[in-house]
């Protein structure tokens, strides 16, 4: 359960090399490369298209309507970072805008997970600081409560532990827990290797039934042909 | 009602020459052309703007979380055609990626039209194969359990047949049947070739209250201004 | 309540240079500037990216499937005009298009706001006529059942009375009472005053916690740093 | 626009002998009695079947999270009162139980209606306090920020003002300006008065077709009979 | 596609006797014995718990916010048949109350199921007359646009044709071919044949994993027991 | 991140007595209790009114459209336990009947929580079998994919861990993790044990805003009252 009011400082983050080896793969190669697991709900989409990251989380529980966490988070950040927050509850306001993007990216943060709202989505695409979010909404938040840094929290579904690595792209975001990082990247990397060799034969006209050898199997399954 | 591990391989696609007239009319005039009937369900909706087209359907039914008819389908494919899958139930995974768009258009596909999710959306907007889905989501699938291929279909809300004519655009996605092409064709040619006159003179600030003559039937439903 | 079968002619609009100023500070400085209210409802978006207006409010009701008044409401339009339109039940039917958007301009309209479906957004994003909606969709309406025009009416959850200020941007969309304007655009401005300066610290790295003295009151609050 | 932090004690109240009358009339033909507006929107359902109030709207603005202004609206109630609560921003949180409805029934409020969360549903059915709500949910409030007390406000899409006359069942909510209920109530009753003799005939088999006389229309809009 | 303005009057109604044994099996064990398929979209609920019925379809198309069709299909309904009407676009208007269902009900239908709104729930419950529906809503209708009456529809995602059987139950709503009906209800008696005996052997304790044999597949499928 | 093809057999389950004085608080108080955190997201209804269950969680991860782990899930279920389903992706498929809650209750189960859909809803109502899920949908299941039982997991956006407490009931579901119950069932008692005393005041006609000394805050905050 979330304990209130905590900041963790000192957060063991995933190995930023392998961290680093995840943006080019992609959300999709590196969620296969897991198993299919750990996944956050699709409704979580990036403000502006094309960007693609990886960095190890620092993770913000908000409390609804407030981002006053959210400044609290900002110290924590180290290059690499990339801010996960969730809310206590479902809210859409818009807790996050270009002068938070400013402070964040100084610190070196590479981008914002939030399951709530973000505002200012214009500057921050001129700035080409990405943010995935379940909203967009002008509506302005107070700095009242506390909620926690640094905490294990669920965001969209997915429970995050401060140090993850994050790897986002258009196609979702996915969390990866730090110890399996290095695992990941190789997987993710053995997955790709022989990518280009498939989509080059697909192009020519080579079906993924021969390619894959799926006829068989089709037909066992009861697949019937009919004029 | 579905039958289920059938593939029609021996399907009357729409005339060709009608079909490709279709394209250049876009959704909402072949849908009035049609008698404001034949829309795909709004949450339809292409994974990169700008994006315009015409073809003839190759329809699959799939299974949820299971992608393996989609590879069935490849092979139904002839130059032209536009790939409309719809599922046994609810489901946002991320059915088809790049590989599939490679596989698709190396057999002539223009595009696919898919009740359900979509991925490595990135890479198809680099490659310009424009995809109308209810859902973007990382999400894997499996190939283990059969749908059927070219049998007729609800895809988001609309009946489809293989063979009938499917146009998609930013507006979203109609279905004319392919005994209907060729004369909602020509009704959408007769719309359209009056709107420049139309758009000239509402340009110029002629009102459509007169351009329509509407003026008289409001005042008689009972229409009053007032100061 | 709402009074079908009107048509109010003579309306008070804010005053002019006041709304053109609002424009420029966007939706969320503007909403914060009245006191973190105002704002329509987030499903309203923008169906492309980048635009940024303000305008004075002339008011639509409509009915479910019919776009009857928004050719009525174009007689009423004057140069700088907004057009806003609610619906009297849930409807996502496409009841804009090109055509008319063709004769708003001609009238002066600097765009619309629509809680309700609209179509032709390809050839609306060239002509670079900015409209904010709750849906896109291609399906057509009909015009036979009397709404009303420039009455205060509620749009996404916010009323709006003819005249009123509107301002919209890519964070959504806010109304500002024609009595208030020119105060709210005075308040916006101080508000904007000092964020260049405060941008300019924070890109500095100064905290947040620190340029807005939050570390007492997170402490006073119970807020605790472990390790 | 809303002003915050304002209670207003001296409302009028619409005429309580008519505001009684329309308890028995219910929401539908209400509605049907002004003209098919004045609905609140349909997500709003009642906590269990079988209530059917109408009385006064004493109205109450809330922000999310928040359920203070409740309690000093409770001060504001008079026997025969409905509240009318609304939140500045989309919120399902429990801001309401039975602590509170005891409270208000202790004034002599025949019923909730909030376009927000509400908990202790169970005790609230054995009380029978009647509630209508977007959201159950037992997510707790807290006491912090000023909302307003018989403002005007927008509720599920509908304006409502203090004193106007409310009406709620099974099939939803009605708002009735408080000027217009003797008018609205004797509409009412004119349209049931017949009711019981439609009935009556359409028991026994005559066809609407018939008892309304629309065989000739329906022709004449081109219905086409096919065996 | 749709044809609008058509009432088909001969229909080819399912077998009775076979329609009539239906009802007892409900909905999920229906939809078991033809493959799994046949639901409509789970969004389609009961107004009032514990009915189950089975019918063959009169279908009905209308139009958004009409339900004059409504009117015209009660002509074409025989004992034992349950209407299913579907909505040329989405919406929630209340087509159907008490009126048309002292009408239906004089015809012999047996329920109503429709995707879209329903009013006068209370009186609706009282009646016992069961209706599946995707909304409730006061919301009235007018009587002037044409759909059609026992042409092929899709009602909430399932194709459906005049003469269908319609199973329908707290679970949901099933549609089976006429053709098929006599054959599914062998299939279902087949599979409720067995429960009852599956039901005492699970009440005393054992197992699914024993009773259904399924240790060794999931062993094979590389289950894993841990402490 | 979820490990799949695990079945975890040594639980540490919260205090039995503890756990079992849960119930009577009910799910608001326990989540007040606990500091406002611990709820699952509101969507999760129970299938028939008044059932109010704690237990201690057996956790269960499901595929999409699969059951299979339910069944494995039985065989792990102690006397006075509460099965948790999730499932790796958004799913509404009817996961559970009526067979299985006759085989959980023969294991002692008091109930189910699933983030997933559940059928025969009126035999489960018959059988007094409480069940708490996102959705109601005929729609069956296959056995064919292995999730994990026992495994902490993340249900409807609270994370779960085998052995923690479940309370739930009319306003939804509370998670308390097993190392906390004894305290909150202190802190829940605490809370009850002066409502009695503050419902009779409350009944009697004393308002909140005395009884919980607002006023002055509430000045102080800047409340105006006008007439």
């Amino acid at each position: 359960m979330y304990e209130l009011g905590i900041v963790k400082r000192n957060i063991i983050r995933a190995d930023r090399a392998a961290v680093d080896r995840l943006a080019a793969f992609g959300v999709a190669t590196v969620h296969e490369a897991m198993g299919r697991v750990g996944l956050l709900a699709p409704y979580m989409r990036p403000i502006y298209p094309g960007a693609q990251v990886s960095g190890t989380a620092v993770t913000v529980l908000l409390q609804p309507g407030d981002n006053w966490m959210l400044h609290v988070a900002a110290e924590q950040i180290q290059p690499g970072d990339i801010v996960v927050a969730a809310c206590t509850a479902d809210n859409t306001d818009g807790f996050f805008g270009d002068l938070l993007a400013t402070s964040f990216r100084a610190r070196g943060a590479l981008g914002l997970v939030i399951d709530a709202g973000v505002r200012d989505v214009k500057v921050l695409t001129e700035m080409r600081f990405p943010v995935w979010s379940k909203a967009i909404s002008a509506k302005g938040t107070v700095k009242a409560t506390l909620g926690s840094v640094n905490i294990p929290l669920v965001c969209a579904g997915a429970l995050v532990h401060a140090g993850d690595a994050i790897v986002a792209d258009d196609d979702g975001v996915v969390v990866v827990p730090a110890a399996m990082v290095g695992k990941v990247a190789d997987a993710a990397a053995a997955r790709e290797a022989n990518e280009g060799d498939k989509r080059a034969k697909l192009a020519d006209g080579v079906l993924g039934l021969d390619m894959y050898k799926m006829r068989e199997p089709l037909v066992k399954a009861g697949l019937r042909y009919v004029d």
